[in-house]
């Protein structure tokens, strides 16, 4: 089956076996979306983490200004097939901390906040990795926007003569 | 016993019970430091997560300058008592992201990865749960970077007149 194939793949289901992935397939819903559509806004509630499959899509940040429709906020990053959106949410059940805009059509797996609970309960095995690999992933990110807030730093410090 | 209710009021052991609280109490290692120790150099090698019980620490980040032990980088954070650090690089097996020191003389609890593996081979819900719980952490920490770099963007995209 090719969606098994392609999700064990991706980081977030690494290490997950054949047997325990089949029977996670289910659980998933493919969407499509159209490019511009706009995926999830920032500050709404979230339930669903987002694997994309095919297209790509940009996190945009409120960063203070008129916010629209058409100005969501600044892109922070631009996400491709097997990359996934939404989880944060998932983990820490706060609203939504971007926005995802759609850059071409869209085509995604998604996985709800009931859908990893009845893993949890069927199979706590592969519930734990799930959160090991959701967790590196933030690591990962943490580790890259650890970098960016460094070199800011250093270069308002030289900008301020410091 | 003090450490264990001490414990069981940090996030990342949050909703663990007394019983599986007093298992995890004996893995833990009692450590001080002096102000001004170099508890962690970032690039080393990392097996241990630290959570402070007394004082506080700075965390330094390279910045792209020159680095010796006078100058570690950019300060990006300052933690206190409760906080807990070390522990992205025991989820994602990487080295250590940021220097940090003591800014007061510091105790803290340390646990290593071995441990951690102790607890996911005789315990495995405790572990699940201390997993969730430094996801939850990584989140929190990550929703607060994005603010900043989604705010620094908007500076930048200002100053360019953009």
């Amino acid at each position: 089956m090719e969606t098994v194939a392609f999700l064990q793949q991706q980081p977030i289901f690494g290490g997950i076996t054949d047997t325990a992935m089949q029977a996670l397939i289910p659980l998933f819903r493919e969407l499509d979306f159209p490019q511009g559509a706009l995926i999830v806004r920032e500050g709404d509630e979230g339930d669903s983490l987002f694997v994309i499959c095919h297209g790509s899509v940009e996190v945009l940040k409120a960063d203070g200004g008129t916010e629209d429709d058409d100005h969501l906020g600044s892109r922070i990053a631009v996400l491709q097939k097997g990359d996934v959106f939404g989880e944060m949410e998932l983990i820490d059940m706060q609203r939504r901390s971007a926005s995802i805009r759609a850059l071409t059509p869209v085509n995604a797996l998604a996985l709800t906040n009931g859908d990893l609970f009845q893993i949890y309960q069927s199979d706590p095995p592969t519930f734990t990795l799930i959160v090991l690999n959701l967790a590196r992933e933030l690591s990962r990110r943490l580790r890259r926007l650890d970098e960016f807030v460094g070199h800011q730093l250093s270069a308002s410090a030289a900008t301020n003569g410091q």
